[in-house]
């Protein structure tokens, strides 16, 4: 059925054989949803964002002897945050009735920033296995670390949450423009801005784009079935990038509280919130949420609210319960089904035939 | 060229020749962009909420003699605001340096609500002039009214801008819903809550809504030309309701300095602002908006907010400036374009035809 989707200016240069990108999602998925889409014939995505060294290794290894076809390893490339103990300390004083209400030790709490930029060891390692795509979030590594990509002959990608920044990904070269409208689960990728109110729904962003960039232009936000598919295409997309619909895929790694909050239609109402890493991102509106308000002054600079807020996480779901975990998901969780990812990845390419 | 378009349940529920509604627009045009509109085979758009009873007759009037199509009616169905005598007086305090600024006399600021809501006048007179479709914002009037519209054998429409508000319509009566995405310009339709982060783009709204229920639905929010016509028909709407592309033409009465603003590709940045009236309004940022912030807890209740900002606009325009002027758009000003009302709406239209 798939030879029916006619090539794109984006499958042509990546060697897809449907125009269906899986979005890389930290923490709710490993190798096995990206094997599963790559050998679909869509571009599966490896998120490296929370991996050490020796973890990168092992996926990557797994993904080179599961499939010989294409696939995407994702990278974030913010900048470290400056030391900020007063933050912190001011964190984790917000956080304590909390700690105390689930009998928790606050001196237990672990440091550390959780999620590492693209760096020197990981453009090394790379070199090793040579991805056929690598995307980015946040902007772009130095010249320096993206010139090393390129010689790994890698194709480059990355977001762009407004017109401004698509141009300014184009003139450092990527070979397309991932267009994440509004409507997208996890974190926005913006980093020319930190103002919300320029972040603009997928409708309005995809074709300024289009019309703004001369690469191809992906489509993402809000895109969760062949419809949307065929609505992304007609706006000029030469693919869409899609994650929330394969959260309940059993490739994916999404938790079990995660995974009912999916299938609560009760629980359709999304936020941007910066609780849970620093940035904003988008989830399912939860306790945490509700209590401190989606976007907040309270936690410290991205990545480091989420140390101390993972002793609450794991107790709370050990208890059943999702007050402090991030359920991300875009705005539109229809397209949820636990269905295998080939299948899935098979059904939305379905769009893009009927567009041709 | 027309007769290539394929009916949709809306158009044949309407008697349309084209799915292309005009979305009225108050303060930027009156009846002469209705009837360009309605007589080019769309479904044109009176704005009636800031027109008095006389001037609302005199267009009516007008509309009737110039077109033998189709024609809508819009009027918002707010309830009106107490008494807030304290609200008022610190509003007028925030605005007093820019009284004093423009040399205005701040005695002279006139009072009054500047847009009323549907009311058993307004209804007395739509039965002396049957409006084919009436259609309403901010939810609709009481069950009274609505059921007087519907005696005069008009179709009735209201906005969505939730799945909630949309099975409320629907539960009421309504004979089709009008999906408006976050992208659309100028107020939102929003009336079972006020908090923003429910609001949600055109590609995750508008799925929801028409699988959600079972009248048609009318997509609005970020549709600019025949590509997002096509866009939205794919993800399931009947007709699309445009607003911003039409602000050029020369049958609308936007203002220069709103024009001239439109046309800088510089000044693309809108927000959410209740600074004009009251309630959250997507426009283009302007002095007023930067500096107070976009969302902001100083004006009074809607309507209430527009009274005093009227000299500063008035003082500010007359000088050729846009500091205190609400800049209505959507977030993609791409469609505008100073041509004929009946061109924009056939090009518009091109876009249903290639869907079919």
């Amino acid at each position: 059925m798939t030879s029916l989707t006619p090539p794109t200016a984006l499958t042509s240069l990546l060697g897809l054989e449907l125009p269906i990108i899986q979005a890389p999602m930290a923490g709710v998925q490993g190798s096995a949803l990206a094997i599963a889409v790559s050998n679909a014939g869509g571009l599966g995505s490896l998120p490296c964002a929370m991996l050490g060294l020796d973890a990168l290794r092992a996926e990557l290894t797994a993904i080179a002897a599961q499939t010989k076809r294409p696939y995407n390893v994702n990278f974030f490339c913010h900048a470290p945050p400056p030391p900020g103990a007063v933050r912190e300390a001011s964190w984790r004083a917000t956080l304590a009735p909390y700690y105390e209400e689930l009998g928790l030790d606050r001196g237990a709490t672990p440091a550390g920033a959780g999620r590492a930029p693209f760096s020197d060891e990981v453009a090394e390692l790379l070199g090793e296995f040579r991805p056929p795509v690598v995307s980015f979030h946040f902007g772009l590594p130095s010249p320096e670390l993206l010139a090393r990509v390129r010689a790994c002959g890698s194709r480059i990608l990355s977001s762009a949450t407004t017109v401004e920044e698509a141009r300014w990904l184009e003139s450092r070269g990527v070979d397309a423009v991932i267009a994440q409208g509004l409507e997208a689960g996890g974190h926005r990728g913006m980093f020319l801005s930190e103002e919300l109110t320029t972040q603009v729904g997928t409708f309005a962003l995809l074709p300024q784009i289009v019309r703004a960039v001369g690469v191809p232009v992906i489509a993402a936000g809000g895109i969760v079935d062949a419809r949307g598919v065929a609505a992304a295409m007609a706006l000029g997309a030469s693919a869409v990038q899609i994650g929330t619909a394969y959260l309940l895929c059993p490739e994916a790694t999404t938790s079990a509280v995660h995974r009912a909050a999916l299938l609560d239609r009760s629980r359709r109402h999304t936020a941007l919130t910066n609780l849970f890493t620093g940035r904003p991102a988008r989830g399912i509106m939860n306790r945490l949420m509700r209590d401190l308000g989606p976007m907040s002054d309270a936690p410290p600079p991205f990545p480091l609210a989420t140390a101390a807020l993972a002793p609450l996480r794991a107790e709370a779901e050990r208890r059943g319960r999702d007050d402090f975990s991030p359920l991300w998901s875009g705005q539109n969780a229809d397209g949820c089904k636990a269905v295998p990812a080939a299948e899935l990845t098979r059904e939305l390419a379905a769009g893009a035939s009927a567009q041709s």
